[in-house]
C-alpha cells in the first residue's frame, strides 16, 4: 500500500471517530501534493509516484520561472535536474541557486546527484563526435538517476572494427544509449551483437536530407534487428532516464 | 432587418419618388462601407456584419501601415486589436497612438476592452509554462470581446493529479480553450471530462519531432474525444475570437 | 453538485454511522460506471459527464464487437450512434439489432433520436456535390443530439452568386458546419459574412496535390478569417458534435 | 525564317561559293551566341529566342558575378533586370552600375524599360497588406517588360464586399496576377468571377501550419475554379514575367 | 454593360414607372442564374460570367447526380463536359444522354464542341507514352472549347535530339501544355526555346520517390526558365482549360 | 567467457601442437554460426549472442522460403516465430510445419514457447479495441519468450476514470506496452502514473490526418512524460520482444 | 570522331562538289535517327550515342505499345529490354514477340544478350529476402548489358559475421549494388568495408514508418561512409545500368 | 592477400613456433588500427581498406578536435582532407597546422595532395553559378584524390545550347558530376547525351517549393534517362569522393 493512501484511510479512521468534519475530509482528500506558483504547479509527488523527481525543462522558461520551480524543488528536499539550459541561461540561474552544479556540454543543471541505487551498467554510444552532446546529456541524466555508466565514443559503421574491437564492454551492459546522426545506423548493428535493450538517439547532425534528425529517427524506427526502441530527435535526456528505469 | 438593407430600401423608395437620379441610386448601391488606403481596404462593415470589428494583423506590416489602419478604425468609432506586435513595434506604434495598450507576454496592443456582453464564462488552459504566450493572446482577445475568463496553467498529463483536482473550474465553463505543445495530449483528456466545446491551440512549443507544432496539431485532430477543434499553431488570438464567439 | 458527488457524500455519512464497512466504502468509491467486455470498457458514464452518450466508431471493430457495446449502451437506456459504419457491416449489425436505423450516405447508425433540447439552429454547407456524404454525417449526429438543422449543399467559391443569394439563412444559423475538399476555400469566404462560429470540415474529395485531404486541411487552418475552427479529415461526425455542444 | 537559321544558309552559300573553308564553316556553325564568363554562360542569344531578355537571379551570387553579368548584357544592348536584389547589395552593385534603377519593394534591379509592346491589360492582386512585395515584383516585370498594369490590393476573401465592388476592373483584365497567403483562397474566388487566365503566386506570409506557403500553394493547385495556374512560392517575377507572355 | 446590368436597370426604370411592386423588385433582384437540385446548384450564368460553360467533375458523383446536371445544362442550351469520367460511368450515363459522345483515352464525356473561336494554336507535348491519357484530357478540352491544337508526344529529355528536331512547331504555338512525370524536367527545357507561355502538368506516371507526382510537380514549379505555370497532378482538364484562356 | 570464443582458443592450442594445419585453422575461424540457403543465411548464432532466437518475418517471403527456414531453425533445435503471418500463408505453411501453433488475432505462428524465464511481469494496455491485433502481438511475442503478461484493452484518454481505476495492476508491471492510434496519448498518461518503462507502439487505426499512423508516432516521439520510448507503427512485435528483454 | 560527325562532313563535301542540292542539305541535317510510332519516337541513336541501347518501360504502357516499340528496335538490330513487366503482360507480350525472354523475379523481358564487354565484376547483395526481386531486377540487367555479376543475398546488418564472413568477395567487386529495405543500413557498413562505388537501392519492402522505401532512401542519402550514391526506391534496373556503366 | 592478413599469418606462425605467448597472439589479433583519442577513434586503417584515407567532417566538432584528428592522421602518413571548413574554422585551425591548404570556395582544408592515379577524367558541371560552390567541393576532393578533372560551369537547362555546345568535353569524361537546384534538370539531359556514369548533386539553391534543395533532390531519383545516381543535398564531397572512385 502506497503512502498516501496509508493517509486517505488514517483520515476516514479519523472521521469517523468524529474527530474529523466531512467538510474537512472532502478538503483533505482534495488536497494535491503539488505546489501552485501562478505559471507553474510543481508535481512533488512525482518522486513517490515514479520514483524519479519532476525534471524541469529551460525551454521557452523565463530564468525567473526556472529559479521558482527549482526553489519548490529543492525546499521540499527533491533533488533537481534542468535540461536544454543554455550557458548564459546556467550563469543567471546559478546567480541564485550557488548549489546547482552545470554540466555545458551536456546542457544540464543539477543540484546533488542520487546514490547508486542500480546495479545493472549502462553504456552510452555515439556513431561520431557531434553527436557527443546527446550523449552527454544522457550520461549525466544516468548519473544523478544513480546509475553507473560507461562511455563509448566515434564508432560508427563508417569503420566497424572501431566497435567489434568492443564487444566485451557491449556485452556487458544492461542497458545500451546510441547517439547517431546522418544515416543513424548504428543501433542497428548494435542491437545485433547484444542480448540488452537499446535506447536509440537520432541527432540532428547532419545537414541536407537528413532534415534536422528526420533520416535517423525513420531509420531507427525501421530498425531490422528487434530489441531497439526511440526516443525524440536530440533527446538525450530522455534516453538516459528510460535506460535509468531498465538498469534499476 | 439589417441597417443597410434598410438604407437600401429607403434609398429605392426615394427613386421612385423622383427625389434620386438612376446614376445616383446606382453610385450610391456601390458604396461599400471600407475605407481604401493605397496599402489597404479597412473593412469598417465588419463589426456590424460579424459583431466583432477588424483585426489587424502586425506581421509583414511596417509601423507606418499599422498605424494608418488603426487610426481609421479608431476614427470610425471602432475598438483596436493588434495581434503578434512584437515589443520593439509596439513601442513605435504606441509613439503615435497613446491610447493603445500594450500586453507583452499576449503580443497584443488594443483600444479601450468592450463592456462584457457575454455571460458564459471561457478557461484557458495550458499544458506546460512554455505555452503560456499562446493562452495569454487568447485571454486578451476573450477579455477585448467582452468574455469572462478564467486561467488554468500547467496542468499537463505528465501529472493528471494537478488537473484532476480543477474538475469543477472545468465543469463551469461554457468554452475551453487548451494550448499545449510536444504531445499535444491535453485537450483530448479534459474534452474527455467536460460537456462544453473544447478549442485546442497546438503550439510550437518543443524539438526534434514535433516539427515546430506538427506534432501537437496532428494529436489534437486526431483526439479521440469529440468535441475538440483545432485552430493554427500558435494561434491563440484565433482560439480566443472563437472562444467569445461560442461564449456569447 | 453532481449527482455521483451526492452519492458519494451518502455514502461517508452512511459509513460514518456505522452503517458502512470500511472495506465496503472503499469498495464502493473505486466502482466506477463503465460495464467492462473483455475488448471494451462501454462508458456509461459518459452522458452524465458530457450530456452525450458514447458513441461506437465501427471501423476496425468486427460485427460481434459492434452488436455487445451497443447492446450494453441499449440496456442502460443510453442512445446509440454508431459512426464510419459501411453497409455490409449496417446489415449485419442490424440483424441483431433490429431497433436500429441506418443512414447510408452519412453511414451511420442510430438509436432512437433525442428529443429536441437546443433552440440555436445548426447550418451544414458543402462545397460540391462529392462533400455531401461527410455533410450528412454531421446532419445525422446533430439530429441525434436533438439540435435542429438545416442543409445548404454546392455553393462552392467557384460561383460565388450561389452563396450570396443565401446570406440570410446564413445570419440565422447559430454555428455552421462547412465541408470542403480541394481548395477548402469556402468555410474562409463564409465565415467572412456571418457573426457565428464556423466547424470545417476539410474532406478528402480530389485527386493529385490535394492529398486526400491534406490540402483543404491546411487551407482551413490558415483561414485569413477568424473565428473558424477545424476537425480532422472527413471527420463529419466530430464537426456535428462539436455543433451541437455550441448550439445548445 | 530565323536571324539564326538566315545567317547560317548564308555561309553555307559562302562555303559552297569556296569563299569558306570548311574548317571555318564548322567553326562557325558551333559558334554560339552566348559569352563565357569563368563562373557564367551569359545567353545572349535569349532576346531573340524567347522575345525577353535573359535575368539575373541576384540569390547566391557575388556582387562581382552580378555586375559582370549585367555588363555584359548592357554593352550586347540587351535589357537588364536583376530579381531578389536585397537593398544592401543593390548598393553595392549601382556604385559600377550607376545606370541601374532599384525597387526596394519588389528587391529588382532594372536597367531602362521596354516601350510597352502589349495591349492587354494585367492586374495584379493581393489578399494581404503582406503580399504586396511578391506582387510589386511583379508589377515592375510587367512593366519592365512593357506591359500596362493595374494594382488591387488588400481585398482577401475575410472581406468579400472588397473584392466585389471591383468586378469591373476585374473583368477589363487580359490577365490577372493574384498574390495571397495563408488560406490562399483569392485566386479561387477571383477566378470564378473572370473570363482571363489568373497566375496565382503562394506567398510565404503566415505562420504555423501555413508552412512558410506550401497551404496556399496547395490550396491554388486544388482550385476548385479552372483558369489557374500556379508559380512557385514567393515568385512575383515568373508571374509577372508569364503574365507579359499572356498579355502580348 | 452586361447582359443581366441591363436586365437590373429595366427592371428598376419599370418599377419607377409603377409597373413593379418594391416587393417584387427586390425578389427580381435575388433571382439569380442558377437552377437549384437539391444536390447540386446548376451554374448558368457561368458561361456568360467566364465565356466558358460550367464543367461537370464526376469523380464522387453518382451516374444519377451527373445525368441530372447535363440535363439542365443541356436543356439551357450550354455545351457540357464531364471530366473524370470512367468507361463504366461513361456506358451508364450516355444510356440516358444519348447526344453525349465518350473520350476513353482522355476520359472525358462531351456534348457538342464549340465551334473554332480561337485563332491562336495550342500545341500539347508528353515526355512520355504513360502521359498521354493527361495530354489527351487537355486536347479534348481545348477542342471543346474551340482551341486549334497539334500533339507531340513522347519527346522526354532522354533523348533530346527527338525535341530539338521538331523546333518549328515549338515556335509556332501560342501556348504550350506539356504532360510529365518522373523527373518533369521536360516543361522548363521547352520553356527554354520557345516565347510563349507553357502549362506544366505533373502526371503520376512512375514510381518510388516520384511519391505519384509530387517529385514532377516540385520540378516544375521551381523551373529555373521562367514562363511557366503549373497546374495539380495529373489535372489534363485544367490545363487544356487555362490554354484555351491563352489562346484565344 | 564465451562458448565460440572457448572454441577458438581450443583450435589455437590444438594448431600450436601441431594437430591442425594453418590452412585449416584459418578455415575454422571462418566458419561462422549460419546456415546458407540460397535466398537467406539462417542466423543459428543468434540465440547464443542475443538470447533470443532468430524471427521470421513473412511479408515479402513465400511461403516456400518461410518453410524452408523454419525448419533450418526447427532443425536445430532453434524455437520458431513468424510474425505479419496472414491467415492465407499460415494454412500453407502449417501444411508443412504440423507443429507450428497460429494465433489469428496477433497474426504470428509459433513452435513450442519458451519456459518462463522471466520474474517481471509485463502489461499490454491499448487505447481502443481497434488497437487489440497490435497489441496481441506483443502479448503472443511476450509468451513465446517466456514473460508473464497481462491484458488492459480500451482504456483511452476519452473516458480517463477507465484507467484510473486500474492503477493497481498499472504499478505492479516492470514493463508496459500500450498500443494506440488516433491521438496517441495514452502513453504520455499511463508514464505520468508508474514508474516503469513504458513501449509505446503507434497504431495505423484512425483516418485522414492520422496519416496511417504518423499522427500517434509523432505524439509518442514527444511525450511530455519521460520513460517513453517508441517503435515502429504497428510494430507489436518489436514492443513484445523490447519489453521481453526488459522484464527479464 | 563520331559516325553521324563523319557522315555530315561528307554530305558537307558533297554538297560543295555540286552533287547535293541546299534543300536536301538542310534536310538530310535535320533527319534524326529515331523511328515515330504516333504514340512513342522510338531512340535508335541512343546505343550508338550511350553505348546501351533505350529501354522499354512497361508501366503505363499498353501491350500494343510494348510490342510496337519492341518490333522496332528488334527490326533495326538493337537489343530488347523491358522493365517492370508483370506476368500477365509477359505473356501477353510473348505472344507476339517469341524471341523475348521473361524472367518473372526481376519482372524484365529481354531479347539476346550483349557478349560480355565488361571485365570489372558486379556484386549484388541483398539485407534480406524480400529485397531480393529489385536486386534480380538489378541482376538481369547487368548480364544484359555484358557485365559478369555475383549474387550476395540476405546479409543484413542483424547479423553481421554473415556479411563479415564474406569480406574476399566483397573486395573483388570492381561495383556492388547494395538493395535494402526499413533501416537501409547495409550500404553504409559494406561501404566501409570495400574500396569500390557502392550503388545503393532502396526498397519498399518494410512497414509504418519505412514509408514504402523513405526510410532507407534517407538512411543512405545519409551515408557516414563516402563511396554510396543512389537511385529511386526499388529501382534495381537503374542501379544495374549505372553499375555497368562503371565495371566497364 | 592484404597487408594485415599477411600480418595476422606471420603471428600465427610466430606463436606455433613458440615465439609468442597465446595471451600475446590474442592481444596482437584485437589490436586495430586506430588510434583512441578520448573524443574520437581516428581510423588509420581505411586508407589500406578502402586506398583512399578518412576524411574530417568539421561541422559539429570543435576546432580542437578537427587539429587533434589532423594530427594524428598527419603522424601517421595519411593525406588529411577536411570538409565543411568555414573561413573562420579554417583559420583557427591552421593557426595549429600550417601545412593545411584552405579552398574558400569549396570550404576544404587538404594537406599535400595525393600524386594523380587515376587516367579517367571527371568532368564535374553546374546548371547555374550558385551552384559552384557545392561543384567546387567535388572538383577539390577529386584532385586530392588524384584525378584529372575539368570544370563545365552555369550549363543549365533554361539555354540548352549552352550545353549543347560542350558535347566534346562531355563525351570525354570517364565520368561526370552535375551540381543543379531548383528543378534539378540538367542530369537527366546530361545522361541522355553521353554513355558514362553521371553523380547527381541536388543543392539548397533556390526559394519556396525548392525546400532547401528537395525539388532537385527528387528530380534526380526521378530520372527519366538512367545511369544517374544521386548523393545528399549539397554533398559535393560525396560525389567527388565517388568520382574518384569511378574514374580509378
Amino acid at each position: 500500500m502506497e503512502e498516501w493512501e496509508k493517509r486517505d484511510r488514517r483520515l476516514l479512521l479519523k472521521y469517523r471517530a468524529g474527530r474529523l468534519e466531512l467538510r474537512e475530509l472532502v478538503q483533505h482528500l482534495r488536497e494535491l501534493p503539488y505546489q501552485n506558483l501562478s505559471f507553474a504547479k510543481v508535481d512533488l509527488h512525482r518522486a513517490m509516484r515514479r520514483n524519479f523527481p519532476e525534471v524541469i525543462y529551460a525551454k521557452g522558461k523565463t530564468s525567473e520561472q526556472i529559479v521558482a520551480i527549482a526553489q519548490v524543488l529543492h525546499r521540499n528536499g527533491s533533488p533537481v535536474l534542468i535540461t536544454k539550459l543554455t550557458p548564459g541561461m546556467a550563469k543567471a540561474v546559478r546567480r541564485r541557486l550557488p548549489w546547482l552544479r552545470y554540466f555545458p556540454e551536456a546542457r544540464i543543471g543539477a543540484g546533488p546527484a542520487h546514490k547508486p541505487r542500480s546495479r545493472g551498467l549502462a553504456l552510452v554510444v555515439t556513431a561520431g563526435t557531434g553527436d557527443i552532446p546527446m550523449a552527454e546529456e544522457a550520461v549525466v541524466t544516468l548519473q544523478f538517476l544513480g546509475t553507473p555508466v560507461r562511455r563509448l565514443f566515434d564508432v560508427g559503421v563508417a569503420g566497424l572494427h572501431r566497435l567489434l574491437s568492443h564487444q566485451k564492454i557491449l556485452r556487458k551492459a544492461r542497458v545500451i544509449v546510441v547517439a547517431a546522426g546522418m544515416d543513424g545506423a548504428l543501433p542497428s548493428v548494435i542491437s545485433g551483437l547484444v542480448s540488452c535493450p537499446v535506447i536509440a538517439v537520432p541527432t540532428s547532425v547532419g545537414y541536407g536530407a537528413s532534415f534536422k534528425g528526420v533520416a535517423p529517427l525513420l531509420t531507427m524506427l525501421n530498425s531490422c534487428s528487434p530489441g531497439v526502441a526511440v526516443v525524440n530527435i536530440d533527446n538525450g535526456f530522455g534516453a538516459g532516464y528510460l535506460a535509468a528505469m531498465i538498469a534499476r
